[in-house]
């Protein structure tokens, strides 16, 4: 099966906001970010998500919007976010929405 | 009926980025942005929405998720963006979501 993923200049906003308008997916949003490839698994126990068909849904979401890239390796697949892609079509917006989940962590301490 | 607005330090990104990850509702935040109170009706007309009654879940998801505020005004509600709000909380988000809207009339030119 292949994954569909936007190329750049298929990306929209508002699909880029709607998926990451989900406490879960902003999570997974912070976890990839600068820090490569990850495997679904790891950032489901990083995420202490216990089951993995919940998260089906929040990949395709994702990589359907344009957000992340995933790719098949072995029986498992690699997650990444594709920031390059993001900020080359939303200037400022990846760490605008970054640094927004900051806000929310010093209001809600 | 009184309208519930979250307090400006009761808004969380999650529902805010979920709120504008729609292709109208993105539309009415570029409306109204800049420009002060507009009633309701004037918004439908400019953005040529036909059906109010389509626009009460989306004046309901923009004001509970503290992105606009909405006032009764006689017969009519008065719309106005929480920009203040929203800068206070989240430095550069609107202004990058904003510009996003325009990257992407750009790239569907």
């Amino acid at each position: 099966m292949t994954l569909h993923h936007p190329e750049r200049d298929q990306i929209r906003i508002d699909s880029v906001l709607s998926a990451l308008g989900s406490p879960l997916r902003l999570a997974v949003i912070r976890l990839l970010d600068g820090t490569g490839e990850h495997n679904c698994s790891s950032v489901l126990r990083t995420l202490s998500v216990p089951s993995k068909s919940t998260m089906t849904h929040h990949w395709r979401v994702l990589r359907e919007s344009g957000v992340i890239r995933q790719r098949p390796a072995g029986r498992e697949h690699l997650l990444s976010l594709r920031r390059e892609d993001l900020d080359a079509r939303y200037p400022g917006l990846l760490d605008a929405v970054l640094s927004a989940m900051g806000s929310d962590d010093a209001v809600c301490a």
